[in-house]
């Protein structure tokens, strides 16, 4: 009995040590994330010296060629380009877009949506019929909508907590409210920008033609949300008023771009890989500061920072900044075939790409056992007010790696003023706040550490 | 024993119900905050057509007419204002201040520190000193500081991750550098902006004489944090340079201003009282946006969101605006008397004063058997990701309010970017959002609900 207990004593102690050393090594990380960080001022480069970065634009490009030179900077043990073919769409002059009330043109925010076609020369001018979503078109049938611009405005849901889960509820009218409308004989859609404060911004995104032959694909658009407002007070008004809209937006042949991949290599399992990203590329009416520019100098920052408080990985640490998250997953996709195909083990993939706002936690995409590890680890969390511990999506750009088993993890800032800013011309520099982005690479930085020294 | 169990079971299920309809209950208060809440527009007008409310200004006095009017149209069950003499100080002409380098003035960015006197008319020239905190004085002593100008120079700690406690840890330099500096013979005190960015704003705040007489009392000025790294840089190059400081402030003899108090009086316990409130009068270089107009407004909030979901307290519950918090705590101490010689029962108060932004938790001020009772509430909070429950200040209006045994309360927001705004003209309207301040509202409303049908 005596012997058990000082078993049980010894057990004890040697847990306690453990979860000493762990409160030391992570004061240690947020130590050094809120001083000593190069994130902020790489972000400024990527945000105000280079500028939006959609796929297949030259300033994609310079920021492939900026962020390895960074990486190179950090002396990590392998810095490497990986070919992806991107998809290239250019939006063309100015959208123009207004509804006629008398003999005045009410002119509106506006911009095309990514991969739509382009309107006629001359534009579309015809009659809008709004609606709340993709169900109304059925009730309403080609009776009510052949000939018209379909005009989607169901709002985000304000009550939701969560903002990501009040854009899953209204993405879908820009997603496949194309693909939806063209069946009835619609000959546009125009979409309420997905957000949820009333400002004057458009908001972009994609839309997705599916199989549609090009003949039958219809432009898309989305206008602000006060102009969303203002059309439908004006329709209550005037059922039967007159939409126009001209964008000249443009899809092109695929061409070539890169993911960017910097490694440390494990130093027990060199062969066992942890990937930490975000994407490169940002839609481009935007500086892409908060999607996904932070998601970007974070993960770039977790090695700075393993590199400069002397930490070195067991398991090889890989930062991945994937192209084309955007418009087309083809950085994701890609990266997670070569693992494939070269046979590679991953072990875990963690993403921050829901903007640079302070941390809440993490969203974790992985089977119940791992999820229960990590439960063990939110009480390290608390002091940093970073312990909001969910299953949930982890990330899109992670999405294509395989093995399902694997354990995969979201960051999950505050989320509140993402959509102000996501896909729009106000998600600027300006809009991330330096301390809050430190915070989000601390968080990271310390559940890799966690998961990398995990028994 | 089936007695025994079928008793277990009974209470077990009362007690299922009672979360139930708590979590219901809460759902609802959310609902409201985010969706009908008049908050945001009462913020605007008090930053946008008002402005900044220093106590004893015109702008104050219009600030108190307007709450209360806003108040008289809930249909609150009384509505009333109660008088509180207010120091009246005010910053004259706009402050000047350079230090000279070879034969150029390399001017800064600076403001008096609220409280302080005037330099004389034709300004101060002199040497300056710099220290990192009022123990360097002592061990420089008078020899070394004579005849001239102090330089505080302790930047906040940015490895804090509550912000609150990096103030804490440098704001003594800005409350009682003037204070420590007079006994060795300096004859005024420049303090670095008490801001944890690196930017050209310089930030106010009160400085204290204590019992010093007129004729003691030194000037004391604050400078941007760009501005204190640019001196700082400079001395270290030319220790024997000259800094000169101009400001004109006045303090003039106390005047008659207002606290402004709302109350829906209980249905179960009218003579018990219930407190939540802010502050109305701000810095005079701010709209006081966050400080503190979103506490004002979601203060107001809470009894606005009762009245239209028709929750009617057990308590009498007041809303509270006090006068005086930045310069004199004289609306605070003034409510505290008022209900101490009415023999007046409170028994909760709350108070929001530290920003406007996503509320992490609260801060609770009480006996421990009360913070035990919190913490069966905090599971309610988590899903809004507000249940950071920790012992600590809970608000300084509240503070002087009788007795030690009460259950006070401060709402805890996330911290990150509130000294980027604290007293400096950049605290305006723009810096809040109004998704973050309405959850604040939510959070408040949620945690007086739980408390007001507490057994």
């Amino acid at each position: 009995m005596k012997k058990l207990l000082a078993v049980a004593c010894l057990l004890l102690s040697v847990s306690l040590k453990a979860q000493d050393a762990n409160e030391k090594q992570i004061r240690q990380i947020y130590d050094f994330a809120l001083t000593g960080s190069s994130s902020y001022s790489w972000l400024d480069h990527i945000c105000n010296a280079i500028g939006p970065r959609l796929s297949g634009s030259a300033n994609a490009e310079k920021a492939v060629a900026y962020t390895r030179m960074e990486l190179d900077k950090l002396g990590l043990d392998k810095v490497w380009l990986q070919e992806v073919m991107v998809p290239k769409w250019v939006r063309g002059e100015k959208e123009t877009a207004y509804f006629i009330e008398g003999k005045i043109k009410v002119s509106l925010s506006v911009c095309a949506l990514g991969n739509s076609v382009a309107t006629p020369a001359k534009g579309i001018l015809a009659n809008i019929i709004e609606v709340h979503g993709i169900d109304d078109l059925k009730a309403l049938g080609t009776d009510k909508l052949k000939g018209k611009i379909v005009f989607f405005n169901r709002p985000m849901d304000p009550t939701k907590v969560e903002t990501m889960e009040a854009y899953g509820g209204a993405v879908d009218q820009r997603s496949y409210g194309v693909l939806e409308a063209v069946k009835y004989g619609a000959i546009a859609v125009v979409v309420r920008s997905v957000n949820l404060r009333l400002d004057d911004y458009p908001h972009t995104g994609s839309l997705w033609y599916g199989d549609l032959p090009k003949e039958k694909q219809l432009p898309g658009a989305a206008i602000s949300t006060i102009a969303a407002e203002k059309l439908s007070a004006a329709l209550k008004k005037n059922p039967g008023l007159k939409f126009y809209l001209h964008q000249s937006c443009m899809r092109y042949e695929d061409v070539p771009s890169y993911n960017v991949i910097g490694e440390i290599t494990g130093s027990e399992n060199p062969n066992r890989f942890m990937v930490v990203g975000g994407h490169l590329d940002s839609w481009d009416l935007a500086q892409g500061a908060q999607d996904d520019g932070t998601g970007v100098v974070q993960s770039m920052g977790v090695l700075e920072l393993f590199k400069k408080i002397g930490y070195k990985p067991k398991n090889s640490l890989r930062v991945v900044l994937f192209m084309n998250e955007e418009n087309g997953l083809r950085g994701g996709k890609k990266y997670a075939e070569e693992a494939k195909s070269k046979n590679e083990t991953h072990i875990f993939a963690m993403e921050s790409d829901s903007g640079g706002f302070s941390p809440n936690g993490f969203s974790f995409e992985c089977p119940d056992a791992d999820f229960d590890t990590a439960l063990k680890w939110k009480p390290l969390f608390a002091p940093y007010m970073a312990d909001s511990f969910t299953k949930g999506h982890a990330g899109s750009d992670i999405g294509p790696l395989q093995p399902e088993s694997m354990f995969k993890v979201g960051l999950k800032p505050d989320s509140q003023r993402y959509f102000d800013y996501h896909h729009a011309a106000t998600d600027r520099f300006e809009a991330v706040d330096k301390r809050e982005m430190e915070l989000g690479i601390a968080a990271m930085a310390s559940l890799i550490y966690l998961f990398d020294n995990k028994k």
